[in-house]
């Protein structure tokens, strides 16, 4: 297969836009794609300070890496949340990461303030997947906004997007489908939100990566087994077999047809927000989500505390 | 398994409705169905005409089976599209059925108007299977509004909903999202449509079908193959059987939360519409969607006929 541009052998083929592309090629394809998205939605400027969220897996390297080589002003963020065999590789891969391309990195530790994902696990009765995304939004926006960010950016893909937004379209959720996008702006208390890299899908992150030799880390979060978008995913992959283009018509179309519909519709009946009376985050009651998840693993903790000392007293009488 | 009303022997197991029914409390589940599709949406009343396209298919004949029981007013249409090895059988179906339960059967030929499918699909260079929906929506109008029926109802259920739905959903087109229901009001020259086995699966139809003994026609149409809702019927099955009720939640979320965003933005910028300069019928152009196909197929069997002249004076000139 020859490249659509410059008719060399191509490394990269991209069934949903009919072509292909050498190595060069389709580097200067997917900056293409980063630039659209940042100029058509209007997501930053270059004089803008970006915060950009970075896991250690494909997306939000190639993000961080892709952004800095268009010459934006790029802070990584890295949260660890303590997982088991996973927060511990991924953090050392960032750090070299970040190293070796002379990013400044910034990270958080919320394993250390009580939310590791496996005490957060045991002590809140909800699926991990929805608390740990809880978690980690409400610190990136607290990093973002208290330190004066202009834009918080993450790596979500055009696969995430697309399965996110089915997810949404089966229950016609209003709020969801009225604010879904690559920008959310910024208001009160929530720093602006964006996402460069919608019009990319996971395939091409990967290829990107691996075209720049840049090392991610590749295992899956030994929590996110059976996650409802994992399903979601394979539904959209079977259908962009069949009929190229999907992922992307209904994901461009929706933002030019279907939110514009919502948007109006979204929100309308929600309570005005307060600040958390722990720690001021903006919040729907007094105490904000994640300080409530926090509550619940110190009560978990107590109770165990507690039950130890009733064994240990126990223990003794017994004696 | 037990029926989940009687206790008696289950005869249909309904997972997305994490049920089962002997016969009688299926049939009686069927029709409450039915009803509230009627009731909910103000499809008809029991003192107006209904004219019921019957095709011989499963759906069409648990409709009119169904209407009849529940003591409307009906009256059956059957089109006959002139299909080699298809149209013939299912006419007769239709006939014998009527006879049987003593409906008043409608037959129409627009095989016999220059509008079989065979001559059609040999003139239009457009997928064969939009174009016989059109003619079918042609006719079943023109009857029902000519004859002054109160509704035209169609055997549609849950899953062409779906299928046609999602369709419309992954190009989020807004006159479609803006419309489509259960319901479409009379307007102008438009007879009110109406599908009441909505909330119904094709499964559903074909276990009452069977269940009443309906003799009904079960190959599909010879061109229908490749059609574009079967892959999404696949799709939609796949899901229902990961996560079973999403078929009901996907359409009935769409009526009360998604239709009602789109409805004031569907048709906003079409021309208003004129009387087809030959058939009269409600057109955005000066001749109708069907009379210009009928024009073309003339166009082609004239052509055909003075091909045919031509070679007979060549034969005779080379004599």
């Amino acid at each position: 297969m020859k490249c659509r541009v410059c008719k060399q052998t191509a490394a990269v083929a991209l069934p949903s836009h009919h072509t292909a592309f050498c190595p060069a090629c389709f580097a200067a394809y997917f900056a293409r794609q980063v630039e659209r998205a940042v100029h058509n939605h209007r997501l930053f400027t270059p004089e803008e300070r970006i915060l950009v969220a970075v896991s250690g897996g494909k997306d939000s390297l190639a993000l961080i890496h892709q952004l800095a080589g268009q010459g934006y002003n790029v802070t990584a963020l890295h949260l660890d949340l303590g997982i088991p065999n996973s927060s511990g590789p991924a953090r050392e891969i960032v750090a070299a990461f970040c190293a070796a391309h002379g990013f400044t990195l910034r990270v958080v530790d919320p394993a250390e303030m009580g939310l590791s994902v496996p005490e957060v696990k045991a002590a809140v009765k909800r699926p991990i997947c929805s608390v740990c995304g809880k978690i980690k939004r409400h610190y990136m926006n607290k990093i973002a906004y208290e330190e004066g960010y202009d834009a918080l950016a993450t790596g979500h893909n055009l696969d995430d997007e697309v399965a996110r937004l089915f997810a949404n379209t089966l229950r016609w959720d209003r709020d969801f489908l009225g604010t879904q996008g690559p920008l959310l702006p910024a208001q009160g208390k929530f720093a602006r939100k964006v996402k460069p890299l919608c019009r990319l899908s996971e395939f091409e992150t990967a290829a990107y990566c691996f075209l720049h030799d840049l090392r991610h880390g590749a295992t899956a979060c030994p929590y996110s087994k059976g996650a409802s978008f994992t399903g979601h995913k394979k539904l959209w992959e079977d259908l962009e077999q069949r009929s190229p283009g999907s992922k992307t018509a209904f994901y461009e179309h929706f933002l030019t047809h279907g939110k514009t519909a919502f948007a109006p519709l979204a929100h309308k009946d929600r309570e005005p927000l307060q600040d958390c009376r722990i720690c001021g985050a903006p919040s729907n009651l007094e105490t904000c989500g994640v300080c409530r998840i926090r509550e619940q693993v110190f009560a978990v903790k107590e109770k165990a505390g507690a039950d130890l000392c009733g064994q240990g007293r126990e223990a003794k009488n017994s004696l």
